[in-house]
């Protein structure tokens, strides 16, 4: 590493440990003065109020070398928007939401990150899966198909790590070799949840990333989730909540993805499931599209115009193209008794003349037959 | 009954006859002339081009009188529009519709019925509950649940006859007493469908009504349910559509019920439900209000502003009225083991002179304590 780099990734480091995320007064220090500049002067003090209130609590704190330290002997990465495989384009609508004071979704400093470093490949068409931890099987197979499915399709997937949702879109993108980024609330060194230790070595193990904002370290912290969340929408061109309770995390990374002009998606499950409600609750809104299957998610996530659905035509039957006289002829023949164009025309309230028309058409289409005792229904033909 | 009152009955029964519903030319000719004078006219075939299209086939037959008599022996009685029980406003949209070319969706010339007559009172404030016949058992409670809220609070209950969802929503009526309606596809003496007799005999012996808009005799067929859903989407203020295949005639009668401005609705089912793909078609389309509970269904059916739904708070934590920096104070506390207010700071990245005003605040609160070694989350309190 130059001697440049290593101050850069210092810098970056130093500031990424100075701010509880989301810190938007400092990315925008940082973003005018570039990072050592700006990590010099907030090392100094000599930083504007509504900065020093984001740092004055941690800017003692001179932890980069060791934390830079730490990550390399644990294979771990500090990823820096000076770098080109910062997902730069994702980040902007960061800016912004932010701009217009939509929701305080400032964009990280700088992530950590274990495994693929390529997170501009990894976000270039990306789909999150989120939902409840406490998921049911079919939540968890839902969200495995649909991440199993996406990853077929040249999408990748984006996730939590928590049990539930997050866990099964995971294995299923990781069954179908596909890559997968966990975004951690929480430092990449504090193996947690401790259930999914398998599941993110898996993860780095195969195309996947494991990403968090957060230095080694930090421990999760109920608030780190919902921050975290907004990296989750941002990532992604879209969000599917695959089973949410009235009260899930869930929504709340669907509300982001909303502020961040993302694609918001809900699967819906049982009208008498909880773990439904939240996503319910979002299609009754219209804040989210309803999604069954990839292929509508694709369609919803794609650029305008690719991915379209295939209409799934209906299986065609035989009456289908007859048209309302033609079918009140058909329905009014039996299969067995004969009847006469007279009787037919009774039976079907269509007149005489129309119903003489009708039968020899029907009969060249192999819908009847004409016989002794008159005209019946085609053995074999359609009810 | 009088002469006249059996003239004028004579003569809804020899025009519920001769045309095969949905009959608009002579529905419009009966509304000009009157009922016995139309129906001279039909007889002597003295009618308009368009009238005698759909009368010609079967204006001679003259099965008036009979028809009256099997209904009389047979427990039915034929509700004309002449009378004071006749739905006359529910079909006002009928013409509507005709008039502005929507759909063919012509009153009725007459109603056949067995049970209460008085379907003014059934057809005031009703909600129809349509799906598949080949419902699953998940599908049949909903429908049961739903017919069954729907009558605790006031309303009644619309279906047709068939196997599944439509026998479901009947019999969740009938266990809570309530008023339910089966508008059938055939003559009321058809049996059809034949499981269904006890299930029909239960409706007439309740305060229910079986309905038809075809003559004893008239046999189902394929294009008559068709027909009959009109008939339940104009009856009801609203259709919920519970489970439907892709080719259901249940989405018939909802989009129906859209052409005839009511209210539309859909239950959501499993994703991966081939039962529930009609109703997740209408609600991808927007075609259908997700609704989930009787009393989603009730705001969306009620006149506006009655049936309000009581917003359902989600369940309160201790920890809800925290602001942003309070809640990472106290998310910074570990419950055993103490901590000064610096480290507190440092932990939380909020500046010490909040942390220690916030700290207080929180043991006033019940959240924290203080003890010789610093401050602590208070046992017991939420996480």
């Amino acid at each position: 590493m130059s001697r440049a780099e290593h101050s850069l990734l210092s810098a970056r480091a130093y500031l990424s440990r100075v701010a509880e995320p989301p810190a938007p007064a400092l990315v925008g220090f940082v973003a005018e003065h570039g990072a050592e500049r700006a990590a010099n002067a907030v090392r100094a003090g000599r930083v504007p109020t509504e900065v020093m209130k984001e740092v004055g609590a941690r800017r003692t704190v001179r932890r980069e070398e060791e934390d830079l330290q730490t990550a390399q002997a644990r294979g771990l990465r500090l990823l820096v928007p000076e770098h080109d495989q910062w997902p730069r384009e994702r980040f902007e609508s960061c800016e912004q939401a932010m701009a217009s004071g939509i929701a305080n979704v400032a964009a990280p400093l700088a992530l950590w990150i274990r495994g693929s470093p390529d997170l501009l490949t990894a976000t270039d068409s990306a789909v999150s899966i989120v939902g409840s931890r406490a998921a049911s099987g079919y939540g968890e197979q839902l969200a495995a198909e649909f991440a199993h499915d996406l990853v077929g399709r040249g999408f990748s997937v984006i996730s939590g790590a928590a049990y539930g949702i997050d866990g099964a879109a995971h294995r299923g993108a990781l069954a179908a070799n596909g890559i997968t980024l966990a975004v951690l609330a929480c430092g990449l060194d504090m193996d947690y949840p401790a259930g999914h230790s398998n599941l993110l070595r898996a993860i780095v193990a195969g195309a996947g990333t494991v990403v968090s904002e957060y230095p080694p370290g930090t421990p999760p912290a109920r608030h780190r989730f919902l921050v975290r969340n907004r990296l989750i929408a941002a990532l992604s061109a879209g969000t599917v909540v695959v089973e949410a309770g009235r009260r899930s995390g869930a929504r709340n990374t669907a509300g982001l993805a909303g502020a961040l002009g993302r694609v918001v998606m809900a699967a819906p499950g049982p009208a008498t499931s909880a773990l439904s409600v939240g996503c319910h609750e979002l299609l009754r809104d219209g804040a989210a599209l309803l999604v069954t299957t990839m292929a509508e998610i694709a369609e919803a996530v794609g650029p305008a115009g690719t991915n379209l659905l295939t209409p799934i035509e209906p299986t065609a039957r035989e009456t289908d193209r007859l048209n309302e006289e033609e079918l009140r002829v058909f329905e009014s023949l039996d299969t067995r008794r004969g009847a006469s164009a007279e009787e037919i025309s009774m039976r079907s309230g269509i007149e005489l003349g129309q119903v003489r028309a009708i039968l020899p058409l029907l009969e060249l289409g192999g819908l009847t037959m004409r016989g002794e005792c008159g005209w019946t229904r085609r053995n074999g033909a359609p009810r």
